[in-house]
């Protein structure tokens, strides 16, 4: 279908360009981090498996069905896969998926449960606009080489618990997302910007 | 008229520049910071609202008049504008209004009621070329989502004090300012040079 | 040998564009730092001795023999030849071996006799692709100006202990290997992320 | 005198060139630094008073006698010329002299007095090439807006004192030069790389 197939060159563009913006930060070290985009509420483009998401072509990108599976034969989705997909079957609205590993949530994550910010303008880029003065939680999961027993995780937190804007996973990174592949990117820059802050406040 | 077409592509292109150069630095994340020029006595052309300020395009650009309304039918002004025309219409030697988020002036800003510059050979880079052996007084404001209140403290502070040579919102970012963009663009790198040596003094 | 010759350019522009992403993050300093990767069980294509490594160009790579001496009269390889040597020679299946000054690894081998990671998830870029949980020792070596003396050390190192992914050299660098140059470039950034970590950790 | 011109613009752009990575950097902030680079016994070319050192275009250069005075009418060379011109007729083979303001630089230079390098590989970059196992001082000069008088206590220093690689000025950065623009260079990132070691190493 040609509009499908302009569909996934313009997003696969929109991640090519976040790569490379994260990598000049340093926040996709060796073929670390996997982005994700919908394509429909069936399908979703996904980078490949082992990549480098500094330096992405069209060809590192794959499609996915909604259990993370590449419709074609014989290529391989990211490891991560499975996380991507918890977040779009629960909500309809999100249209991409970015995860990133910087020194700062490294190292926030390792040390803390969960890291509550507040007090940043910053906080009014994130899901629902939440007011600079208010206290927004993200949940720290402790990292599971199980992808399906992680994203359970994440998922029955996601039940319990009040809505969170993204989630860290220890020694690990940073999974954010977004309607579309510009916001989840601005939320990462957000978010990142946020955690750094911390960083250097010394908590 | 054709002279002010030229001079708002002048001034928007410098100020294209400044938001790359910043974004590389890492000083303007998601759409946060804001940017303007002044036009005349009577009008102002500044950053439209919710736009990426590292990847500014021509009609990212918008013209106001000094109580910060649109020219332009449709077109919403940066959230911001009230900050900037407070300056404008105090003084009429300003010609451009940066506004900036770092992790230096963001860190400082939550931590400290205002800051004190001595010492800095950069500070003869501000308004009236202090001597670096003299004590330099930022101050910093507390965050408010009433621009216009916020503006008014800006503005009263601005009648009771010294004059100041830039200015801090807590946990928002710097507001700076020159004849020109290219002042106002140095004075930024000057300030945020000397907020980095006071956060790593600090820890 | 017209083939000789082509895999020597593509290996050649491999470490330029390695040393080219290394300087822009500060990790090449001067003419700090050397790159190789083997030609054959009995050469190797090594940076010339004096060359900034952010600025490569196709002269500035020369081929030497296994014990490091330059095929071609009149050239000099990098001064510390010897220790990519020894790394050909012990292990076969290594196809490059990367050099690199940080601040992040001089501060840490100033201060530590060993560096232990653990818990990070770029653990898996190593080789043997280590579990995130595991503990991978990095080994300190004293700085030599003997570089005889120094790669000795390292290979009886190499005899004594389980395998180390990687050593650094006090006050001087990391070295780093793998099959190939992607490979090798990638376990430099995985492990100058951990180390960065690790940096940030300590304070 | 032709070759002159094309000296001229060789150094010239060797200058640029060092100017636009210092700045990428964050070495050369606001207006701040400045290069010269010497043309013959009796001439230097040096950067013009006022122009940003980050995009230095050809006519931001001007030559300049032994007393530091522009050779072409109305034109001002930089603030800080008498620093620069105490060095060239102090030592005959220096070509190149590069001044920049860094955070590690300056935080330093505020909180010492004179800064001992010693256990760095990259020592070997500085004149003589001392061994990384020796001791190197760094001085650290008070800062003067009298250039002269503070020139004539550098000039005084090196008569007194064995011979040091650079300098710092307190709050206003660092003097590094070399026999040309590419050593000069060299040895101010050698010399940057070892004082932000030291600034993360606490002292």
């Amino acid at each position: 279908m040609e509009s499908g197939t302009l569909l996934q060159d313009s997003l696969a563009q929109a991640m090519i360009e976040a790569g490379a913006l994260f990598h000049r930060r340093g926040w996709v070290p060796a073929t670390g981090g996997n982005f994700s985009a919908r394509l429909s509420s069936q399908q979703v483009l996904i980078t490949a498996s082992g990549v480098h998401k500094g330096e992405l072509k069209r060809d590192d990108f794959l499609v996915a069905d909604m259990d993370g599976q590449p419709l074609e034969a014989g290529r391989k989705s990211s490891y991560e896969t499975g996380l991507h997909m918890q977040l779009y079957r629960r909500d309809p609205t999100i249209g991409a998926v970015l995860h990133v590993h910087t020194i700062a949530n490294t190292v926030l994550s390792r040390r803390l449960d969960r890291i509550e910010l507040s007090g940043y303008e910053l906080l009014k880029l994130l899901p629902g606009a939440p007011d600079p003065a208010a206290r927004v939680e993200i949940p720290v999961f402790g990292n599971d080489q199980d992808i399906a027993r992680l994203s359970a995780r994440v998922d029955a937190h996601m039940s319990e618990r009040a809505k969170f804007p993204a989630y860290l996973i220890a020694g690990h990174g940073l999974y954010a997302w977004g309607d579309n592949v510009a916001q989840a990117r601005h939320r990462v820059e957000a978010l990142e910007f946020m955690l750094e802050c911390e960083l250097w406040s010394g908590r």
